[in-house]
Parts: C-alpha cells; sequence; structure tokens
C-alpha cells in the first residue's frame, strides 16, 4: 500500500476533486494545506516538488503527482476498485468529454489567479468580476446539462471522475450566486453525490472543520 | 478499421492537437471545416451531435467524441500503436500532467471565445488582450520548460501527447509575439517536433492550403 500525502488547499476546487476521488477508492491520505491565501505554493520547498506551483499535488510514496485529473488517473490505476474511468471505450470517452468541459472549459477562466488578475491587474470591479465568473460556469453547465445522461450520477449508476469534477464546480457556482434554475440534471446529480460520505468529508468546510 | 471524421477547424489549437494524434498513429480521416469565424460550431446540426459547440469533434463509426484530450486517449486505446499516452504508472502521470498544463492552465485563458468577451464585453483594447493572451502562456510555459525531461520529445524518445499540446500552444505563442528565450527546451523540443511529417500535415497553414 502507497504512502500518500496530498498537498491541497480547503477550497480549491481541483483539490476538492481529488479529494473526493480517494474518498470513493476508501484511500487513506495524509493532508498537507498549502494556503493560496498566504502563498505558500510558492515557497522554494514546495516548488521544489511541483515547478507549477499550484494545488493539488499527491506524493505517493515520495513521487510527486501534478493536475488533478492526471492524479485521478494515477489512483484510477494504481487503485483499481472502485472505477471512476469506465474501461469500456464510448463510456470513457463521455465521462473524459464531461471531466474536461469542468476542467479545461469553466474552472480555467475562474480560479483564484485569473480572478486577481481581473481585479488587481485589469482593474476591473468585484460586481464585472462575478459576471465573468457566472458567465463562463453558465456557458460550461449548458453544455454539461444536455451531455448528462439518465443516471442518478453523471457515472451512471456510479460516481466517476465527472462528478469529482462537476460537484465542486457547483459549490463554487453557488458561491457566486449563479442560477440554477436552468440545470436541473446537475442539481439532482449533486444532490445524489453530496448525500455519500465520500463527497461530504471531501467538502472544503469538513476539511476545513477538520 | 473504423471511419474517422474530424470536424476542426485549422487555426484551433485543440484541433491541431488531434490532427498530430491521428497522423502519428498514420490514420486516414475525412476533415469537415467548422468555421469559428462564421459561427459554424453553433448550427442546430453541429449542437445536434455537440451541445457544447466547440471543435474538436471526432465521429467514429458515427458516434462524436468531444473534447481533444479525451478525443486522445479513445484514438491510443483504439490504435495503441503508437503509444501516445504511457502504459506505465509514472511516465503516464507525468505526460498527462504536461498535457494538462497546456490543456487547463494555458489554452483556455486565450481560446477565440474569451478573448472576444475581454474586448467585445470588456471593452479591453488589443493590447490589454495580447498582454493577457503572453501572460498565461508565459506562466504556463514557466511550468512546462521545468518540467520538460532530457529527452527530444516531451514524451522522451518518442512524441507523445503532451507534444501534441506544446506544439500548437508554441503555434500560438508565435503568432502573439511572446518571446521564447526563457524556454530553450520547449523551443528545441517544437523544432524536433516539427520535422516530423505528423506535426508538418497536421500544421494549420497545411490544413488551410489543402
Amino acid at each position: 500500500m502507497a504512502t500518500l500525502v496530498l498537498h491541497d488547499y480547503f477550497r480549491s476546487s481541483a483539490s476538492f476533486r481529488v479529494r473526493i476521488a480517494l474518498n470513493l477508492k476508501g484511500l487513506d491520505y495524509d493532508r498537507v494545506e498549502v494556503s493560496l491565501i498566504a502563498g505558500e505554493q510558492k515557497s522554494d520547498a514546495y516548488l521544489a516538488q511541483n515547478a507549477q506551483g499550484f494545488v493539488p499535488m499527491l506524493v505517493a510514496d515520495g513521487e510527486p503527482i501534478i493536475q488533478s485529473l492526471a492524479i485521478i488517473d494515477w489512483l484510477d490505476r494504481a487503485f483499481p476498485e472502485p472505477r471512476l474511468i469506465p474501461d469500456e471505450a464510448m463510456p470513457r470517452a463521455v465521462a473524459l468529454a464531461q471531466a474536461h468541459v469542468v476542467a479545461c472549459d469553466i474552472h480555467p477562466l475562474n480560479n483564484l489567479r485569473v480572478l486577481k488578475y481581473l481585479t488587481r491587474d485589469l482593474g476591473l470591479n468585484e460586481q464585472t468580476k462575478d459576471h465573468w465568473y457566472r458567465h463562463w460556469v453558465a456557458e460550461g453547465f449548458d453544455a454539461l446539462e444536455a451531455m448528462a445522461g439518465e443516471g442518478r450520477y453523471l457515472g451512471g449508476d456510479v460516481p466517476g471522475i465527472a462528478d469529482c469534477c462537476l460537484v465542486p464546480q457547483m459549490y463554487n457556482a453557488r458561491r457566486f450566486d449563479l442560477p440554477l434554475d436552468a440545470y436541473p440534471r446537475l442539481v439532482a446529480i449533486d444532490a445524489a453525490c453530496m448525500e455519500l460520505e465520500a463527497f461530504q468529508r471531501a467538502h472544503p468546510d469538513a476539511v476545513k472543520a477538520g
């Protein structure tokens, strides 16, 4: 059994994804909080392991792995049960596409470094920043709502990699007051996920409290 | 042998990635140009197959697959030789992390819909837009330069999924006049890739001319 240490930040969306995946696999791991507010991700010690200076980073038996979807792929091969990325070709392509709609087309536009750039570098006000935030979530959710199948989860009968991405993004959408009426499937799937302990224990509020 | 139809746009970076992957695999495919300038990706016919309305979309035996990295994953399993995503755990994690630095942390901030939002919706000028563009490429390239190994390609001795992502991003960086002096490894890897016919034939200029 590998020793797993997750370097993350409680509110980081990509970190939340990986915590869900670790919990769904039933894995024990140590958590090292990297405060993005204090800039700890740019410390020399952290950069020595992760040149990008982002969270999350999973250190598995001393080997650092970065990028949340690469970490989940690694976990899914090292600990195959329960599977988070389907093995069958088309279900796999669908699951990865759904995950990438969140991970490529929503989240990167709205993470902390980008919001800081909008306000500090471009001098935009909070209202414009919040509108930017909601705009890209809505565009992505429009697509994801249409792409959601009939299952209880995006992954079908069981939660998978796309659910690991959706739930943190729903949490963010609510923080930025995005109306969710247009996304009944996503709201229902998020609620189904949040009934599971794996998701509850990964939630920023649970991690912060812990 | 599957019938492969790639719906793409010559200058789309994510489309360029998939063309490289198809060529590296030596696969024959038909190309359907979807003009992002003319808004063809939002036509009813296109949206019926791809609710997100983005390029690229690969239709394999009638089944649409979207999101460039999901398409490359599908190709790599359907046509395993040459491999673009390593099978061994740590090389695989590194390759996927490098690919995601481009696909999540650079490209989504700089694609056409975002640049349009900056100028049309936020009323920013061209200079500010170009500075935005270069800022995110530079941040991502700083990380990728440090993450590049000693090999001829990001993939090592053979080009892989990360090279499929790097080369289109280098093309974009040059279009936006980003100085590349700080990235000798990336410049060398890009040059090595562009010696290969698979990359040459996938290039926007080659596709546009064809």
